[in-house]
């Protein structure tokens, strides 16, 4: 993984890489996906360098949630959008290619073909009250 | 969609409902996913009710956010989750299916077969540009 002087989104922020940038304020940036899933794709990142989700601070992490919310408010009145995905990526097998914590802001259109992660099916309520349970339990050496 | 009085999630937080709770403050509750995609898989709402992204208080989407966090730390220290993703859905277009506003902590997993949404593919520059454009300088109307 690049160090922040090697990061393409630290770049962006600092104006040394080309962007569209839609949103500016102290902690956070939304600026254009250069490899639109749909018309209006942004991404929205905390301006200081953090790898992901797991090291984020989180007030990074709230500011860059409202500015995903204002990003889908304008998709949405702006271009039309007809629904929105927040999509967000922590490590590689999750789909995370950029290692500078981001969220999608994804517009989506009736007549899109953007498929949907998983096929929601009922799992079995034993086993999912017992992981629930370990989750829950773990508040102390893991929260 | 219902309205607040007939909302599942609603009934979860006023414990009039089952569901498995793994965390819970002031303005969030977090619970097992019962038709998860990949073990650990949680939602995060906030208790008030809200719709989707466009409607709830950003106060409550920014708590939301941190507690997602906390659980996105809890499913890698605890599952032993190889990554994770956050989805959210507004509109049924984009895979909404409860109407009230929430966030799915999904752990992943190398041996998964969650799929991504979108392949990325490289957008045309200029059309990229003239809808950042477009959005950006839509902020006093719709920011």
């Amino acid at each position: 993984m690049p160090s922040p002087q090697d990061c393409i989104f630290c770049q962006i922020v600092a104006g040394a890489a080309p962007s569209t940038i839609v949103h500016e304020d102290d902690r956070t940036l939304a600026f254009m996906n250069i490899a639109p899933a749909a018309p209006g794709h942004l991404l929205v990142i905390p301006k200081a360098h953090a790898t992901d989700l797991l090291d984020v601070p989180s007030d990074d992490l709230a500011a860059s949630a409202r500015t995903a919310q204002r990003m889908a408010r304008r998709v949405v009145g702006v271009l039309g959008a007809d629904g929105v995905n927040l999509v967000h990526a922590t490590r590689p097998v999750a789909g995370q290619t950029v290692f500078h914590v981001h969220l999608h802001v994804l517009p989506r259109y009736l007549d899109d073909t953007i498929q949907g992660m998983w096929t929601p099916t009922p799992g079995d309520p034993n086993v999912i009250r017992s992981v629930g349970k370990r989750l829950r339990d773990a508040v102390e050496r893991a929260g």
